[in-house]
């Protein structure tokens, strides 16, 4: 077992939290992370509430028994169901999700007060973030849309190209083509990219998307909101951050994919697969 | 507990080996059948072979603690990765996959002795197709394509239109256009449909492949396979089949999905939720 202690753990259900684990570094280069990735049991979108908050569990103890000082959520559907049980198994670790953040972000940069979301059927089907976006703005109207395709679709590698936007045009243009007029009478302006996955499609959104629409990221959010949070107990010698890479299964495909959603390849030997 | 004796059991990792046992209800309808769809760990295709193989003891286990007279592993990775495991732990049981027959189907249909397959990354990667039919015939060239996507346009229930066409003709069109040509000499004559969610593309596989290509669908040919090999001891009654429903997560998501797959649409109280 590598020495992780006071590092950032980070878990995710498979690889799509590594564009979190992404945002993260390049904010606070000099940390130390733990990746866990819990491919085993992906994707966690479409399992129910109870095996999510069970499966968080395990990843977070895994984390925690490796002596990390702060718990990053990288999972949309795990942060939907599972932020509740995890903090309250660890009252003095920072536990940090991608839906509050991102659900921030959202409403200050709305100006119609309609919010689209786009998730996993799990995350949307749970409505975490129409609930997030709610409690910040109760005015805020949110049109939600599960994309179940868009993972499939990353992690095959089609992030752009005339499929990829095929796909997005189906998913999108009823929201955005001015049948969704929200109460306060505009189409959304701004849509979350509530599934880490996502964020690899981007630039296909913005070709499909009207002009004005803000996309918000929920890597990058996150990132932001741990560098508030974190605690500065037992933080880092200066020097050059690194990560520890775990998964629970299929450490081959795991560095393959990986390409996609970090911006660099593993390799498997760089990967440990542990056992939860 | 339902009382299972004598049944038929089936498993998959989730919902696509309902096609199987639509085609198993279709030739044997007097049968009672427990299908278990192990929905809390799919997909199977992109897991290891120890897990999987893991998880089909695990499946078979608690279909033969109900009393069945024959296993059907209704899954191409379970069956790539676990048919040997599980034959060994239930000698007095017929364990039929859907590799073999298919297999066998497809090396009777081709005539150019050369035979495409596609299934899920797993399956292809494992390469099962590939061996059982140079077993059956060692001059058969086999040009095997992983299909990632199409399992998850067909549980989004896209199985026909532009999106899915698109789709099929960038996995298809590099094995059928001519470049593709075996050691005999001419393209594929046959394409085996090597995940059990395939056959409800069909019609969409059809309209984009040549017209002289013959489709292989291991569902029909498991079916017949099973026919052949049921044991005559604790037949059935005469009067009408049934099927007792198990699940190991989301009962609401397998009963939706459930209509594409089976033709019929299920109720979530139809289904046993089961922990494994």
């Amino acid at each position: 077992m590598t020495d992780a202690g006071g590092a950032i753990g980070v878990f995710d259900s498979g690889v799509g939290g590594l564009t979190v684990l992404r945002a993260l570094r390049s904010v606070l280069p000099q940390e130390r992370f733990v990746y866990l990735g819990d491919t085993a049991r992906l994707p966690y979108g479409t399992k129910s509430a109870a095996s999510v908050v069970r499966y968080s569990l395990q990843c977070a103890d895994a984390l925690v028994a490796r002596g990390i000082r702060c718990l990053v959520v990288a999972c949309n559907t795990a942060s939907a169901s599972a932020l509740g049980a995890l903090r309250l198994r660890y009252p003095g670790i920072p536990v940090i999700g991608v839906i509050e953040p991102g659900a921030a972000a959202a409403v200050s940069a709305s100006r119609t007060r309609h919010i689209a979301v786009i998730g996993t059927e799990g995350t949307i089907g749970g409505g975490a973030y129409q609930a997030a976006i709610q409690r910040l703005d109760a005015r805020v109207r949110v049109t939600a849309q599960a994309c179940s395709l868009f993972v499939a679709v990353a992690e095959e590698g089609w992030v752009e190209g005339a499929i990829v936007e095929a796909i997005a045009r189906r998913y999108l243009e009823p929201i955005f083509s001015g049948g969704s007029r929200g109460a306060a009478g505009g189409v959304p302006d701004t849509l979350v990219l509530g599934c880490t996955h996502f964020p690899v499609l981007a630039a296909t959104l913005r070709a499909v998307l009207p002009g004005h629409v803000t996309l918000v990221d929920s890597a990058a959010t996150v990132a932001a909101a741990v560098t508030r949070e974190l605690p500065a107990a037992a933080k880092p010698p200066p020097g050059r951050g690194s990560v520890t890479w775990l998964a629970t299964d299929g450490a081959a495909r795991f560095a393959r994919v990986s390409g996609i959603f970090l911006g660099e390849s593993l390799r498997p030997e760089d990967i440990e697969v542990v056992d939860l």
